[in-house]
This record gives structure tokens, C-alpha cells and sequence, in this order.
């Protein structure tokens, strides 16, 4: 680490999903407890259980294809009033009430995610879009962030031609966490429902403290990671080789496993 | 006029509802005509007939009384889906698409409109808010308006305890443009889907081009005026006496009538 980058402001990018969504005594405990922390913050949000509940109430079964959503007409615009609508609104507001200057903003606000529509091949995943750090709009965010505003981004950008894409928050994270490294010493946290990557997905005590390439190889040789936790770890590495500090993927706010590039982490 | 108020830079709130919203060729060619003026400009949309629609696929009868929504807590749901969701997201998305630096807002966001949940008598609206200038971050807004950004706000407001509410977005528009006259020369300007405020509400071409408090006491003694129009006349002539510079109702962005308090407008 130089001396100009230990002398940056630290920001925690949190990443929230249905873990913690989709509970109803999980939320509210993870609010608080982000309202006591120290620093600078962002929260990136993604959709839970009840963007599918409001499909299929509207006769659509949702699609999913390896673990992405296949989002037609109909499917983006019930996660977008999902998403940009209940889930980020009720956010704001419950973080405003908390004494947290919270603003919610899909990707087309204020241009903050501006990304591609996959291409259809091989796959047709419709509406649904890809986003690298060069699209996230760092200076707009960074002035947000000094001018006391805390930004709670839903899993939707824009393709700047006026088309709204639903896109994964994991991957929403890594690139805001990557893009704001530029201004800040960033942690990246993946908050969900286990204390942390499990050595043995039934066993919450489990944990594995730290993760690193070699770490990570072995694990995946042994197949002892689950297919769900390959891409948060491929983004967790991707960030750190992008200037990101630290990413910490565990329950909510307590640290589980921390993902280091160094083989032997100090 | 004094001279410290002619020098301050012109700012024009445009408030549109179901009369552009939900007219598929209104809308763009409303944006369109937005693109294309000069000058600072912030855009208050209503609801439209979208969320009466959802309401009722999910079993829910609309309840309105005079003219307002009766809006109980899954009635909350369906309508920050759709205001704050779906009609947001869309605009912003489209704006962007033209150009401008749209960022869509509750009232939450960025604490800019917070008010009161309307008392429970003599009617119980629910979940439904008041608001006046004294509720809406003026400063907040004029940074985001200095940032080059275009704020976009739906009709919800928060009362700063975690609680959003419905809200009348003539009022929400009303109020903005009154706030922020303590920073802009501003026009107020409810763009719907008549010409203008008519004589005979049956010919566009009876366009009363301008309305002054004497001449609406006129219109009113000889009930020339529809009652749909009294609310929007209301909160016009209380602009005016709370600083903002000219109002106008009409087509789009055509002027259509113009409202004065002078006697004799110039």
C-alpha cells in the first residue's frame, strides 16, 4: 500500500440480497447495525423472493437459467417496480428514519450504471444487462458520497438508449467497489444469511476465515465450495485484482471470510 | 421585480399526470418537447391510470373520494410499484436517452419531501401526506440542479420515521417551485391534456389565456370553472403569492393560460 492510497477516505460498498430481504427480522437488525457503522457507505440491493411472487401472481412463471433470471417484457417490468420500486423506496425510507441521509437510485438515475444488453447468444437472457466498472458513473457517486448522501443502488441499469436491463447486484458491487477505488480505500462486503464461506454448508461454525488463490483452487478442486459462492468469490477476487481493499463475504455485519490476493496474508 | 431577483437564473417546474402518462404518443413527444427547452428544468409526474389497473389484477377496488386516493397499506404497495417503480424508472430511462441527467426521486430519497401523514378525520385517507414548502430540501435540490442533474419526482412523500405516503403531485410540484424560488426566477407549469383552462371544457379552442384573481372570482360566480381545475387554480395563485414568477396550465409545453395576481397583467 503507497502512502497516497493509506491517506484515502475508507468506504464499505455493502451488498444485501434475499437473505436478508426476504426476512423480516433480518432487515430491520441489519439496518441498525449499518447505521452504527463508522464511514463512508454504499448499499448495493438485489431482489428476493418477492419480484417472483408478483410474476407469478401476474400469471408469469419466472425462468431462471443458471441462477440468472431470464427476464422478458413482462418480467422486467415487474422488477422494476419491484426493485426500483417497494424493495429500494422501503429501504430509503427505514434508512432515513435511522438518521441515514439514504438515496435510491437504479442505474439510469443520475447515470450510475450505464452497461450492455447481454448479447443473445448462446443464451437469450433478454433485458438483461452487463456492466463493467467503466460504466459506473465514479465522480457522480463520489460526489453523492461527499455531500453526506448514502446510495442505495437496486440491480437495474440502463443501456443509455432509454432501455432499463436487470442485472446481478453481486456483480453491481464489485464494479461500483472497483470504480470507487479511484477515490476511496474501498472494502466490498457481501452480506447474506451464512456467517460466511462454509467448509460444510450445514455447519454455520464452519466458517473459512480467509481465502485466498491458493486457498481458493484447493477448495474448488475439492469441490467443497458450492456452486452458488463461485461467481461472489470470482468477483471478490476480480475487485481486489481492480484496487479494491478487502471484500468480506459473511452475515451481515460481522466479518466470516475474508478474501485476500496475498498467499500468505498478513 | 427587484434586481436581485431578476438576476437569479430561471428554473421551470413541469408537473405532468395521467393525461400524458398514459397517452403512448403523448408522452414521448411530451420528452421530446422537454429535450428541447433551455434552461434549468425539473419534472413532478403524477400517477395515471397504471396503478388503478395493477390494484385491481391483485383484487384490490380503487377507493377515490373526492378526487384523492384512499390509500390503505396494499394500496402503499401497488402504488410506490408503480409511481416510484415502473413511471419513474421509465421517464428517467427515456430522458436519458434525449440527453439530460434525469434522477428519479421519492421523497425519501435524499430526504428532499418530508411531511405529514394527513389526520384521520373528518376522512381517513390512509397513507396519504401533506406537504407544504417548508417540507422539501430546497438545497439539496439546488445542488442536484447546479450538478447539471434533472430531478424527477413521484408522487410519494416520507414523514422522516420510515413511513412513505401518497401525495397529490399538484401539491408536491406546488411546493417545489415554492422552495426553490428562494434560489430560481421560477415557472411553474402544469402541463396536461387540454389547451389550457377552458371556457367550454367541450371546445379546446376556448382557451382563457389568462386568469387573475378577479377573473377567477368570476369564473367561479358563474361556475365556468370545473371542479377538477379549482384544486390546480388553488395551488397556482398560492405559488404566486409565495414567491414563484408565473404559472402557466396548458398543452404540453404550449402556453396555454397563464396566471397572474396582478390585476392588469403586463
Amino acid at each position: 500500500m503507497t502512502t497516497a492510497q493509506a491517506a484515502r477516505p475508507s468506504l464499505t460498498v455493502y451488498k444485501i440480497g434475499g437473505g436478508i430481504l426476504d426476512h423480516a427480522a433480518e432487515l430491520p437488525r441489519f439496518l441498525d447495525l449499518l447505521a452504527r457503522q463508522p464511514g463512508l457507505k454504499l448499499l448495493v440491493h438485489g431482489g428476493g423472493k418477492g419480484a417472483s411472487a408478483l410474476l407469478r401472481e401476474r400469471g408469469h412463471e419466472p425462468q431462471m437459467l443458471h441462477g440468472r433470471r431470464i427476464t422478458d417484457a413482462a418480467t422486467l417490468e415487474v422488477v422494476t417496480m419491484f426493485y426500483a420500486g417497494k424493495t429500494n423506496k422501503q429501504l430509503v425510507a427505514a434508512l432515513q428514519a435511522r438518521g441515514l441521509n439514504a438515496m435510491g437510485l437504479s442505474g439510469a438515475d443520475a447515470d450510475v450504471l450505464r452497461g450492455t444488453r447481454r448479447p443473445p447468444a448462446p443464451v437469450d437472457y433478454g433485458f438483461v444487462g452487463d456492466l463493467t466498472a467503466a460504466g459506473v458513473g465514479a465522480a457522480r457517486l463520489h460526489g453523492f458520497l461527499e455531500a453526506g448522501l448514502l446510495p442505495v443502488l437496486c440491480p437495474l441499469i440502463h443501456d443509455g438508449h432509454g432501455q432499463l436491463l436487470n442485472t446481478n447486484a453481486d456483480t453491481i458491487a464489485a464494479a461500483v467497489a472497483i470504480a470507487l477505488a479511484a477515490f476511496y480505500a474501498v472494502t466490498l462486503h457481501y452480506c447474506f444469511e451464512k456467517n460466511g464461506v462454509l467448509r460444510d454448508v450445514n455447519d454455520e461454525q464452519s466458517v473459512i476465515a480467509t481465502i485466498n488463490p491458493f486457498i481458493y483452487a484447493e477448495l474448488r478442486r475439492q469441490e467443497i465450495i458450492n456452486a452458488g459462492m463461485l461467481p461472489k468469490l470470482d468477483n471478490a477476487f476480480a475487485a481486489l485484482a481492480q484496487g479494491v481493499e478487502r471484500v468480506i463475504i459473511g452475515h451481515a455485519l460481522n466479518v466470516g471470510t475474508e478474501i485476500h490476493t496475498e498467499l500468505c496474508p498478513s
